[in-house]
């Protein structure tokens, strides 16, 4: 097996030497000395845009992969009824973003095909290379309502609570279907997302779609860790590419969990988090400081030198961020964020559109998100931030070679 | 002289040799060798990230500089009527916008500055190079209205025409000022808009601004051609960076033209062109490449084998894109243009909202963008795309040591 999350660099003849389901996770750790050379900062050489993640393993790439740069991230609701049609469509989209990862236009026949038909490959990345790509669908609460998949809905699967702060736009929640693009070239990502969209035509309609212009949380702690918009580093402690132990006790479903079709699966959560950056903007160093619990230039925690240093809670306010949203502060619970800052223009009032695009893979929301975003509700904050949409997605497993494909495990009961 | 559309390194020894005024354009074609080296397609390697484009110069950088991969397009209402005080902001603009293109924080002081006061800078561009950052301002009709500016107001500071097909939202239109932020790193551009805003709280209020990702026309043609939305290679015939004859008689306003305070600035026309692109998706290649008047993979006009052989206007059909844009249909009208495709979420139709932000500097709109536009109220693509928002600045020249500020010539009366 080759395991997308650990090889960044597809080697085909490695992939048919080891064959399928014979290294396992174990590969993982072994692989991932190659993911670390991934990294990318101002100080580190820009990733090769030719590089390809490869699309086959056991997991679906986008996930643990060391973060790319640019995001569209797009929800669709499905609109045909007929199972047969949307399993072909699962079967359709699968081959194009084998080609797309790869960095092949959707058509065999490249850009054209036949002169008097749309053409295969809408063209506008003909010129790009593969720059990182990754294509991650998921499976929301509403699929599980229809082609009478009801027995197959997980029970991590939940629909999440509403909680203290909440300011959620219908129009910027939910979906039956999510796609996350992931590229270091925008363009990229968005001709994927428009790709399936179209392949799509009739079957699916895009719900609601987000880019995101600078990742917010790094899955690489070589790299430096990257700023948010409010001006602080994000992530630094966000479970590494490289923790195999902690992304299988945190981030995917086990053989042991319930339903077996969602094993090397996880669950995702996506929020819309509004800041009200003017407001930030106008308040004290300090008072900043003492929000996050960590200072706003090196990232260290309270009372402590470096960003890496381990955080001693007690020092910070009992409201500070850091503090509340700590596993220690909530028995433990622990998720992979891989969100990315957004700017959508101006809301009307002069002020920018602007914040973070939240993305967090776990285990189990139950025992990852939802406990954690209940303790923040006291977080200082939140008098800086609002969620304004909200959605929650069950991602399959990785597709494991080229007859695979996505929600085959879901569709055909196969594991 | 240093002129920063032709030299992208800033060479203090040779700046401080040189001096003001000695070199004048003729140093241009001369220096221009250097901004060569910065094109930037998938085959070259990526521009350093660290590179920063000089700040002063005859005329404002991010018009004749090769282009940039993004941007952050921001227009502003003045809401201050104290002369003064918006005097001294475009003075601060202009020191903090000194600072950011080279790289630093707006504040001397860093990142932060007193704790118990607002930061000097937002810090998320902290760890970031100066990726490229052009900052270019430009101001609007409505700025003449005010300060008793109306005797300056430039001819060429037209009101624009309604053009056939125009739809235009006024919150996507107009603007008192405009600043054009582009970087190689989104971050970087969002960063300088949003300090800018900071700076200018109280005094002026963001518009409507605009993020594109792609760029679409190059300026620098030994670079790969850059592709549309619609997948087509955009701007195959653009004015060069290194055209100096034809940057003069196109782009900068003379000495011979009127007002004096333009001298050795110019007029951009924004237009914010929405494609209706699952439509597009869904049109023939052959109507595809018949609409442009190029085929789709190598960019040759119809009957030519090669992007850039010479387009044989009438072997193209009456009313492909090309032919009616070329400037042998047009009496010879030429613009620049700088545009980036845009993808703005969903329209609540379940379509990407998606398309061209188009940006064109010329010497005179009424020479330029004016008659092209009305030109292609036949164009074929209009079928395709609506223009969305609108908007016109006259772009003063230059700021030319670090005693200079943007709008001195306009304000001081001193050209």
């Amino acid at each position: 097996m080759t395991d997308n999350t650990d090889n960044p660099t597809p080697s085909p003849s490695r992939r048919s030497l080891l064959g399928w389901g014979g290294a396992g996770l174990a590969l993982g750790a072994a692989a991932a000395g190659g993911a670390v050379a991934m990294a990318r900062t101002d100080d580190d050489p820009a990733p090769d845009a030719g590089t390809a993640i490869a699309f086959h393993g056991a997991h679906q790439a986008g996930i643990a992969t060391p973060v790319q740069d640019r995001l569209h991230f797009a929800a669709f609701d499905v609109t045909t009824d007929d199972r047969a049609e949307f399993v072909q469509l699962l079967k359709d989209w699968t081959q194009a973003a084998r080609r797309m990862t790869a960095g092949q236009p959707v058509g065999e026949g490249g850009y054209g095909g036949l002169p008097e038909a749309p053409p295969d490959d809408t063209g506008e990345a003909l010129d790009l290379k593969p720059s990182r790509l990754t294509l991650t669908i998921g499976f929301g609460p509403g699929l599980f309502g229809k082609f009478g998949l009801a027995e197959q809905r997980p029970a991590a699967l939940v629909d999440l609570p509403k909680f203290a702060g909440d300011n959620l736009d219908k129009n910027r929640s939910g979906g039956d279907l999510c796609v996350q693009a992931c590229a270091d070239d925008p363009q990229v990502a968005v001709h994927a997302v428009r790709n399936l969209a179209r392949i799509g035509f009739g079957k699916v309609v895009i719900r609601w779609s987000q880019l995101g212009f600078g990742k917010t949380s790094s899955t690489t702690p070589e790299a430096q860790t990257p700023r948010n918009l409010m001006g602080f580093k994000d992530g630094t402690r966000n479970i590494a590419a490289t923790e195999t132990g902690r992304l299988e006790k945190f981030v995917w479903v086990g053989e042991q969990d319930d339903p077996s079709w969602m094993t090397n699966g996880s669950y995702l959560v996506a929020r819309r988090i509004r800041m009200h950056i003017e407001t930030w903007d106008r308040t004290s160093l300090q008072e900043q400081e003492d929000i996050f619990g960590r200072d706003k230039g090196e990232g260290a925690p309270v009372g402590k030198a470096k960003e890496r240093d381990e955080p001693f809670l007690k020092a910070m306010k009992p409201d500070a961020h850091v503090r509340l949203a700590h596993p220690d502060t909530n028995h433990g619970a622990t998720i992979l964020r891989r969100g990315y800052s957004f700017t959508d223009g101006t809301d009307g009032l002069g002020r920018l559109d602007a914040g973070l695009f939240f993305l967090a893979y776990q285990r189990d929301v139950r025992e990852g998100f939802i406990p954690i975003q209940r303790n923040l509700a006291t977080d200082a904050l939140n008098e800086y931030i609002q969620h304004v949409g909200s959605a929650l997605f069950a991602i399959p497993p990785g597709v494991r070679d080229k007859d695979d494909w996505w929600g085959r495990t879901l569709f055909s009961g196969e594991a």
